[in-house]
């Protein structure tokens, strides 16, 4: 009798669990010859990039982006898609940066901070003091008057995850501009924020002002051209040099957030948020930041439709406007559900590049954590190469929106780290650079979670 | 009592064994910091592609590459350089080679597989028997003959590790002429092994013939130019192709595997082989496959030697002559390594590339493997995005001289798996296609396992 038990226990828990595992495995099978076989992620991000470009929050381009997508969506048996209306000030580049050290014919790469103010039309010229940390600034005391500031700290180019680099110097590009007029500087000089020393090309980035203190020029220079530039503050210190650039603020632009919903069939009322932002930086084409995170998760939803899915919950796919300078988007989406009292149980967001698929960060209890590791993990690892299924933070857009609701899982789409901040905000990014493998591969990483999410979210409380 | 036993006991395995574990991970951070910082991988990456460019084995320019990797090997603190002659068949491609549809204008992009006979000088022109496997080629029975043999069998883009998808279809490309002559084809015509279906570009590769059997002339075509061809062929089953390529085999040429020597000073007698082969196709610049290989465990001992690093046992650093078309540096190696009864504990081999790494095939017993993944893989996982370590396959050069040691335990680098059949054997595979931060991750994972096996391969037994 024992034994009989014993089998039929097994039966019921350990092959039952079994026989699901095994349907799950066929499932990703499926998604992933869905999605290298079928997938649009490529095409539709060519569409984005060549035919619209860059798409700054309050562009025209971005308007174009948003009508451009919701017919994506349109084309999609979503059971609803419409436009969340979101304001957002609209910040405008103008006419291309110049500068130059005085004396000297070559120019150096620049490009304004997001956000900047202009100089004088005509350019201003100045002394440089050149600086690795601003918290060195206020030792210069009054020579800091009438100077370029120049924040001259190069990438930490051992850390393997790049973010982590990144997260160490951004704080010198918003904080800079007011730290340095505060001591009655003229303009603010920013090495850029790109992994490589090799690299002439600027990255731009949001920057801030601060009420009662004035608002300085502020810019970004190449790694090439910052080394290039303190070589000769070495040889002489009274070196000048000349900025121009003519970004201003245009006011408030009325834009939207582009969402889609698949309602659920057994929970509707439960929903799975999943998407990236659609607007970018006015260079290069936001082709990893952000065109592969639209069209990506865009395609992930797809692909389960392809395979006849129904989901239990509701998903909605959302393309929030303006991550890169403002985040109003994901407020807005987040102030809506608050009010609306949704229940956002779980969300998935892709803004890290299209890039080599390697997991997803997860904000979740530790001990959610442990269960997805132990249950599905081990679904994509050996297979798909993902395998990274780590602790740590939502995407921006999510943190954001995340704030009214702390309970909700959340996975950020975790791609290969090390070409991303190559062209992060630069030049560079554009469609050229994504491969046609690495993103739809992703796309089926993303898919996968989704279905997971949608089958199994509930054994994870 | 019992009590201070079961803290003694804890100090000298548990505690003991942490503060092991303690000083390897300061050791990979070190390792890490020296390959990101001032590796050499690249900058020699470059030198190799674009100073010598593609290098055949026997072939002038191999040997240009053989004379420049030895000095570079003797700027390095090795005990010992030298060559080790091989002897291989050189195989010339001569002018280029040439294909069109009869009637078109328009070109065919095609390479002569590797091995290749030529075509008359004049070209050679017949109709084409489409197939997709060669299975298929006995029931086409008498209408092979006189024909141009066409074995179009799409990549199977599904399958995420791109090397068994390669795997799939070589054999066609080894086997196919011979079987085609077999049955009285004029030439065989092979979709080529690239991952992408939007490829323009031929992968050549190695075929062979047997003896008795017809040598026909053998090409490889692009993936879009073979979907163009059946296209045709659908339309008009009559249509021609003209062919011309002018490939010989030139006779046995001198050459070598080159050799470096670190010697151990605990156990000088037992040797850890690394290395990769030195020798590419004549297409390209044979950049990943192998400039990578080669310049990267090159780098990765310099960068241990760098950190002031002392081994136990002795390094041997092997660049392989001939891995593409004959393997006849791996077969000396082996040869000699049996004949002198060397203790060849280890080897290291890279040869899949130098993109962002992703763990290593091991050939091993599985407890031996397992003992791995539970000592090794926590140093590499979360920091450094390292976490594959799976019982496999050695590389092709450990693999041939491996017959004679059948209990080396072998490592394979196995890099992401994503771009490397988009460009393998094609006039793609340059140094612009590889990325700085990717290749020193690589050199700096490569080093770690090295550090790791000399300091810990005796507890693996």
């Amino acid at each position: 009798m024992k034994h009989i038990l014993f089998f039929s226990a097994l039966s019921v828990f350990g092959l039952g669990s079994l026989a699901a595992q095994e349907q799950d495995s066929l499932m990703l099978d499926k998604i992933y010859k869905e999605s290298f076989t079928n997938g649009e992620a490529y095409s539709n991000l060519r569409y984005l990039t060549k035919e619209i470009g860059h798409r700054i929050a309050g562009s025209e381009r971005s308007d174009r982006a948003v009508q451009w997508s919701k017919t994506l969506m349109e084309k999609l048996p979503f059971d609803k898609v419409y436009l969340q209306d979101v304001q957002v000030p609209y910040w405008d580049r103008g006419p291309a940066e110049k500068a130059f050290i005085k004396g000297s014919q070559e120019p150096l790469n620049v490009l304004l901070l997001g956000g900047s103010v202009a100089t004088p039309t005509e350019g201003l010229e100045a002394e440089v003091l050149e600086i690795e940390l601003l918290s060195e600034l206020r030792q210069h005391g009054d020579a800091v008057e009438g100077k370029i500031v120049f924040v001259n700290k190069a990438w930490d180019e051992t850390i393997v995850e790049t973010g982590v680099a990144y997260g160490l110097n951004s704080g010198q590009r918003s904080r800079g501009p007011a730290e340095a007029a505060k001591l009655g500087a003229v303009a603010y000089l920013f090495r850029s924020l790109g992994s490589s020393r090799f690299d002439d090309y600027p990255h731009t980035g949001g920057t801030r002002y601060v009420e009662g203190i004035d608002s300085i020029p502020a810019f970004a220079i190449s790694a090439v051209g910052a080394t290039k530039l303190s070589d000769i503050l070495k040889e002489d210190s009274k070196t000048k040099v000349n900025l121009s650039g003519h970004g201003a603020w245009k006011g408030l632009v009325n834009t939207h957030n582009v969402i889609a919903e698949w309602h659920g069939s057994e929970k509707p009322n439960e929903i799975i948020t999943i998407g990236g932002h659609i607007d970018s930086w006015d260079v290069g084409e936001g082709a990893h930041d952000n065109g592969t995170g639209t069209m990506g998760t865009l395609d992930a939803i797809r692909t389960l439709m392809a395979l006849g899915y129904k989901p239990k919950h509701t998903i909605r796919l959302v393309f929030y406007m303006n991550e890169e300078n403002g985040v109003h988007g994901a407020l807005k989406y987040g102030e809506e559900a608050k009010e609306r009292e949704e229940k956002l149980i779980a969300a998935i967001e892709s803004d890290a590049g299209g890039f080599a698929p390697r997991g997803f960060d997860i904000k979740a209890s530790a001990s959610q954590v442990a269960l997805i590791q132990e249950k599905w993990q081990p679904l994509f690892e050996e297979k798909y190469w993902v395998s990274r299924f780590l602790q740590g933070s939502p995407g921006v857009d999510s943190g954001v929106w995340g704030r009214h609701f702390p309970n909700t899982v959340m996975f950020n789409f975790r791609p290969d780290p090390n070409r991303y901040f190559d062209l992060h905000h630069s030049a560079k990014d554009v469609f050229e650079a994504v491969d046609h493998r690495e993103l739809q591969s992703g796309v089926a990483a993303i898919a996968s979670l989704l279905y997971l999410i949608d089958q199994q979210i509930d054994t994870l409380h």
